[in-house]
């Protein structure tokens, strides 16, 4: 059974651990999906990506990405799908209940390393596009695969390569497909049109570069800890608004539209609940919980740096604290007008202080919201090719978490990309037990199938 | 020069790195103070004082406590010495200029670990018993000695000591002198009065024992760190003052006495706000910086445990925090009342929240402020004698720090405590460069020689 996958998950190919064993793993991981590429008459680059210098000097050689071809027929559309091979580190000893390397079925569900993220959608892409050539069909469309072995690490360098690309693999591209996330639901299919950016704050409150003692300057001192408290303080209230001025203006208007997107959605409050471990949330409806999860903004205080942060006791009052806390952008937020809101609001609240400390304010990340045209020619392609294999409509889904590549490749391609996840929302992807079920695997082969077909007809 | 307090530095007794190689020179240290002793004539006990359980597991004996009597005549008033002959760790590699273990003299300053905390300290007294012993004169007044090798420790096992002491050693006894603190001017002597107490709490806000990922459920919790933020926001405010209802309720008003004790004080703004390498202090006035550090409660934010305290960006929800801050406490204070006014206080500020997170107050540590009565007889001994050696009238000090040995003896053995430092502000305690100049050395002999004769005369 799945002698392909269950070849893949074997190879160790964790990028995340930055030891020479990995990489050879991942070099090899590599090379095994470029030579089965190859046998299905692909036309196949594996680029050299260089070496990577770690921060404690060592450097490590970078995994080759592959481009890869499959037809040229300029009266069809291209379609490029993107996929890693890498895999999130995996202990057998830490949880694990099989070999997280050895592909292994249980009631239906293949466990194993990388089975769901994302060596098993990876190879449901190939095993359509094989089904076509053993029915010795032509392919619908021109097929291109970027696949690379680093994304677990940040894809280390894709950028460059794809802004390096961009007139010569991806000119020809029309659409772009990524299957790498999860539907929200065990046995209902979803395509992802969204993800939330996020924009990453420290704000660093100085007295002075050395701590202080609290009953030798307790009471004199302008304490930082008091005023980043304040600071951070002054972001959000207690029903979760944000209350930085201005910050709401640009988010979107909801739409009727839209809403019926989030009635159309089945969530079960009360497992997911259960299952978040949280005993109530801030709101008690399914489409506002998925509102403020996907299409609208949120702040999180993360922490602090400087302070005490050990277990027990200590009388210091630090001279000098970063507080760090981040906003998840929605369309249609601007990176850099959030940045500035930001900043005018804290040093607003800080002039107010009177204090005598240097605040310092930077946004260190800074990555758009990304939002695509539902009504997109891929987009239906995908619906009515979900409405063949699974007789249902999707789930028409956002990831509320920052899904870098997707937003890379609309920002330097400037194609329309869509996300087709293939695993159930119980896969759990950089866990302990992924898998992805048998089911998910083999229908999910038969969308991508349809998918093609589909593509055909709408272009 | 300074024969004994050279050897006696010379020795490596260091009580804080819990090794064998230190305890040893811990034990040496004070059978040399025990000989010394009783070459004195002093009837000297070595109290055994078992051994000291290790968090690791290991065990390491704790050196003898020191208890020695001298002259036991019904008509003269008694005084106990309390002084310690550990040390700080000190490395020569680390920013000291002469080796630590080596008595140095330079410019008037004796440099060495241990020079001002606390062997000099301990020498002048027994210098100042000697001079009446080489003149052949009777002690004015009846002498006891308690010295310890681990108060930088935390004075390990000294309590039930003194407690088990209290009607035996410590029933003659009508006087404690404790002379381990320094002045807070270069050249002219202090008495100190009183030491703040501290309450230290910890604030613990609860959605799981597990993170989150702010781009996962960011939006939809009662996040912890809102929570705690608002909290820890709610104590203090920018001029310092204290939030929580009643805390100044107990606070001692202010006598013009007590101011006048103030504006006596010589203190130079500039140059402590130069040394201390602080930009502006929350108050202007020499009279408002003491009364701040000394009469007023003052309330410190020491950081979070839990959260994110890395260098870097983490986008973690973290779903466990603790909050940690402490409160100087002052005359009329009373520890229990302030933990129910804080704990009351932030039930308050977090059942306003709403949040769905669970709250725990604890305050894990509670000493007592000090304040002894400045008219005792000791005190207007001191005085006197201080005008006799040094021609001028002492600054009247308090420490803002707790001493809880200072507290200790005045709870335990319920007699008068003062606290009569010889060392100038800028000894170094605990710091790289410890020194104790010559003239302090020598004058602080004279000092307590003199506080002898004057106890007599005052008795």
């Amino acid at each position: 059974d799945f002698p392909t996958l269950k070849e893949w998950v074997a190879i160790e190919s964790d990028s995340v651990q930055p030891v020479p064993r990995f990489r050879q793993e991942l070099f090899r991981m590599m090379a095994v999906a470029a030579d089965t590429l190859q046998r299905l008459g692909a036309h196949v680059t594996s680029v050299d990506m260089g070496s990577q210098q770690l921060p404690d000097g060592q450097s490590l050689p970078i995994p080759p990405v592959i481009l890869a071809e499959l037809g040229n027929d300029p009266t069809k559309g291209t379609v490029c799908f993107y996929g890693h091979l890498d895999v999130q580190p995996a202990d057998q000893g830490n949880g694990w209940l099989t070999d997280p390397y050895v592909l292994t079925e249980v009631d239906g569900k293949l466990y194993g390393r990388g089975a769901t993220d994302n060596k098993g959608p990876v190879l449901a892409w190939i095993n359509a596009v094989s089904a076509f050539r053993a029915l010795e069909q032509d392919l619908p469309v021109n097929i291109k695969f970027i696949i690379e072995g680093m994304e677990e690490a940040g894809s280390v360098a894709l950028e460059e390569l794809v802004e390096k690309e961009k007139n010569r693999f991806f000119s020809g591209v029309d659409y772009i497909v990524i299957s790498d996330n999860l539907w929200i639901s065990q046995r209902k299919p979803a395509i992802t049109y969204g993800t939330r950016g996020n924009s990453y704050f420290m704000v660093e409150v100085k007295c002075r570069d050395q701590d202080f003692h609290s009953g030798t300057f307790g009471g004199i001192l302008h304490e930082p800890m008091a005023d980043l408290v304040a600071l951070l303080g002054s972001l959000v209230d207690s029903s979760g608004h944000i209350l930085v001025p201005g910050i709401y203006d640009e988010v979107a208007p909801l739409t009727e539209e839209e809403i019926n997107t989030y009635k159309a959605i089945h969530l079960d409050l009360e497992e997911y609940r259960n299952s978040s471990r949280v005993e109530k949330f801030l709101f008690d409806t399914k489409e506002e919980i998925l509102m403020h999860l996907w299409r609208y903004p949120s702040l999180s205080i993360h922490g602090i740096e400087g302070a005490f942060d050990e277990p027990g006791a200590k009388t210091v009052i630090p001279g000098q604290v970063i507080g760090k806390f981040s906003i998840r952008l929605v369309p249609h937020m601007n990176v850099s007008v959030v940045e500035k809101q930001v900043t005018r609001h804290l040093e607003d609240v800080f002039s107010k202080r009177n204090s005598s400390n240097k605040m310092v304010v930077s946004m260190t990340l800074g990555l758009h919201p990304w939002i695509a045209n539902i009504n997109d020619t891929q987009y239906l392609a995908a619906k009515r090719a979900i409405r063949t294999v699974f007789g249902t409509e999707p789930d028409m889904i956002r990831d509320g978490s920052t899904i870098p590549i997707a937003k890379m490749f609309q920002e330097i391609v400037h194609k329309s990309v869509v996300l087709i996840p293939l695993g159930a929302v119980d896969d759990g992807e950089h866990s302990q037990n992924e898998k992805i079920n048998r089911w998910n695997y083999i229908e999910g082969t038969k969308l991508f199938a349809a998918f093609f077909l589909e593509m055909a007809q709408l272009h």
